[in-house]
């Protein structure tokens, strides 16, 4: 097997992806919005040829700012602009909602970003579906329909601006005193029943033409357009099986849509915490999840189907209790939960092990998330990975010194990158404008 | 006399303000889109200790991108972010319009950057009046009482949403675990006609708390709006009277909204060739904008009220077209381009002098420039000077080496930045969410 897998971080408040991340040693605490810390933490992705940096965006949720720092960076533009700057070849993918942005504000600065950074930038086009992020602008969230609807015709309208600055318009010739064919540069003229834009844009194609399209989502609306759209689907699952399925069903509509199913690389999320053995790894996962112990409790129980309130937290499960345990099937980490739990672990070290968080969780040495790398990757469960390290500071050189090397060695990562360009690194098409395949 | 004029520099496309600049030697004609190219500048105008670079944004208008290139920069807050990070006291003014952008996200941009700067941003906040704008977001452009009643709710609500995150509420404090006081993060529960947020906003204040408000325009609205909000009006005028008229009613307007009038600072346009003697930047302005030529002309007749397309360029008029002549009342740049003309300068040279332009124009060693800068200074036509230069390549280096000194020997122009924050440095007060004086 000659294909390798893909691989990106994920990003966000300057800390990790654990809540206690901010207070951990050697953590800066004010490293939320500090763009020297972004920077660095790039760097050290780009020295594990990670092929991009991903930004989610959720609009500032604040949970509970109290205990812990807001999710994302202060705006993922500025942050991958900065970036762009400092860096040379890891892409820069940043989402932005098609729900509450005008296509021409995003034709405009992602096409700036990508201009910027020589062809390494992608949208992450999604729909936003919380009401807390429609309160931000005054209004209540449409329906999945009128959502969709709105971003089919964003994604369009965006790509036709793209487009609309003709490949070999840009001719800059002193002598003749030619800028540009004017011809060369067309209005778009689209009008659809929730967004339009006549265009043109004024921005000249960069090294990789125009920014990749991105989707992150897991319902049938999503599957859909990113079958039509996107070459990159962040995607959340929990098991090999489920993320075989819900790969197929991205190819399956990318096939619909008269694409190669290749085209799309489907990405499971996987939350690491690297150390030298498990039984660090574990430590360091209750040092940096405390304030959520009790909580996590309360979800193991119902997870498992047996109480567990009066349960010392230094003692396995009792025998009963493990016999007595059956996986919900309204929870797809259950059965993971379970297996652990039936290896003998205190209910804490249970919990440490990451059973309840959003992703599957790599809590040990470098090896043991190599391992459940290749056996998805080799199982079809995924052309590659988007890894949400526990604390930035640390985490993601951990990744790079002892997981990289191990992928690299077995044959299934890349040992420098491709290209220049995003899409020579992930291996995606040339597109210029709107796919012609898709106009009809 | 004390007091000190301000400085800005008017920046764009990467080559300068007259259209033949990307075709002067030494000038990289790939510098459209050149974040390196940039930053160059940028740095050079902080070397000068100019106060801030300030971007214009029209949108893209190709007006005739066959011979010209686009006016504006690929992307506003990419360049200020660029420029942010390589530089370290210059102020950075964005134009981002009340009428095409959600003001949320206005709001998370703008703070983002004051906080990535450390506390150098200024929001220039203006309605958009063409239809050419408005043909980008596939609408029309809606009336001026739709279009400022939209800026006063967008600009109050931005204003709310950076206060929202309280001045005192981001404690990060390791030990105690506590990140910040919940309590002092608050929505700010705005609904008003045309926009609406609940908010609150997830950033912390910058170093100078938050963006400052810049305005653009000359209507009666515009005076209202930047009266309520502005603390740096960019002005575009023409003579003494006229700047004077302007910046009163501006000061006026602040007044009524019971604001100190020193609150307000305004600035008149010059634009620059600025080179040895009057004949070498005489023809370099002639290199600059033949394509302008004979357009010119044609505007040169109806404001001096005689005809000229018989004149050959290399002669004076004569003295009975002298005679002749009357100033159109209904251009304000005619009596500047009947004095250029009695001087005896040939048809070719008066037009040359930038008499047909869109501020006065200097043409001619530094020393000329900065007789012209302390003459309207001292008359109380403004407060300060956006320069928009000829060629960046060159142009920006010329008015820091041979105007900056000779201000700074009449002690009109400051030495060094008094401060690190835009505030500081543009001696604009404190201010941290709604101004309190305007909740009424
Ligand atoms: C892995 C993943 C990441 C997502 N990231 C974001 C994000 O950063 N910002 C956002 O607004 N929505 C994000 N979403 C939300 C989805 O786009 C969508 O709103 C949600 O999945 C509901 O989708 P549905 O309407 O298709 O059911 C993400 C979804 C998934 C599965
Ligand atoms: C000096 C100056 C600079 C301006 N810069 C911009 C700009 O960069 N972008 C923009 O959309 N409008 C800009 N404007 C336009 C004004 O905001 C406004 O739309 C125009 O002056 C019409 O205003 P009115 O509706 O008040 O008459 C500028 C206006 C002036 C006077």
């Amino acid at each position: 097997m000659n294909k390798k897998m893909l691989i990106g971080l994920c990003y966000g408040n300057g800390y990790g992806f654990q809540s206690g991340a901010w207070r951990m040693p050697g953590v800066d605490p004010k490293s939320y919005g500090d763009f020297d810390v972004v920077v660095k933490h790039a760097q050290a992705a780009e020295r594990g040829k990670f092929h991009f940096v991903f930004l989610p965006d959720a609009f500032g949720r604040l949970a509970d700012v109290e205990n812990e720092p807001p999710a994302e960076t202060l705006d993922v533009m500025l942050t991958l602009g900065a970036i762009a700057r400092e860096t040379s070849h890891i892409g820069l993918l940043a989402t932005a909602s098609t729900t509450f942005n005008e296509p021409y504000n995003v034709a405009r600065q992602f096409k700036a970003l990508d201009v910027m950074s020589h062809g390494r930038a992608g949208w992450n086009a999604v729909t936003s579906s919380s009401n807390d992020a429609a309160a931000n602008y005054g209004v209540n969230i449409p329906s999945s329909e009128d959502r969709y609807g709105r971003a089919h015709e964003a994604v369009q309208l965006v790509q036709a601006l793209w487009g609309s600055w003709g490949c070999d318009a840009w001719v800059h010739d002193q002598a003749s005193g030619v800028f540009a064919k004017q011809g060369q540069i067309r209005p778009i003229n689209l009008q659809g029943k929730y967004v339009g834009s006549r265009g043109p844009l004024y921005i000249p194609p960069s090294e990789q033409g125009q920014p990749i399209i991105v989707h992150a989502g897991g319902s049938h609306n999503a599957h859909e357009l990113a079958g039509r759209f996107a070459s990159v689907v962040i995607g959340a699952v929990f098991t090999i099986e489920d993320a075989r399925a819900q790969r197929e069903a991205f190819r399956a509509a990318a096939k619909c849509y008269g694409r190669d199913p290749d085209e799309i690389k489907f990405f499971a999320g996987i939350m690491t915490t690297i150390t030298k053995d498990r039984r660090t790894a574990l430590d360091r996962r209750i040092q940096l999840t405390e304030n959520h112990f009790s909580q996590r409790i309360a979800y193991l129980q119902q997870m498992l189907g047996i109480p567990l309130y009066e349960n010392p937290l230094d003692e396995p499960l009792t025998k009963e209790q493990l016999a007595n345990a059956r996986p919900s099937p309204y929870d797809p980490r259950s059965a993971n939960a379970l297996k652990i739990a039936k290896e003998g672990w205190s209910l804490r070290d249970i919990i440490a092990h990451g059973v309840i968080d959003y992703h599957p969780v790599i809590v040990g040495p470098g090896v043991e998330a190599a391992d459940h790398m290749q056996e998805w990757f080799e199982a079809g469960a995924c052309d590659g990975f988007w890894i949400l390290p526990d604390v930035f500071h640390d985490g993601i050189d951990a990744f790079v010194d002892e997981v990289v090397p191990i992928l690299q060695e077995r044959g299934l990562f890349h040992k420098d990158y491709e290209g220049k360009t995003l899409r020579e690194n992930l291996g995606v098409p040339d597109q210029y404008g709107i796919d012609p395949r898709l106009k009809k």
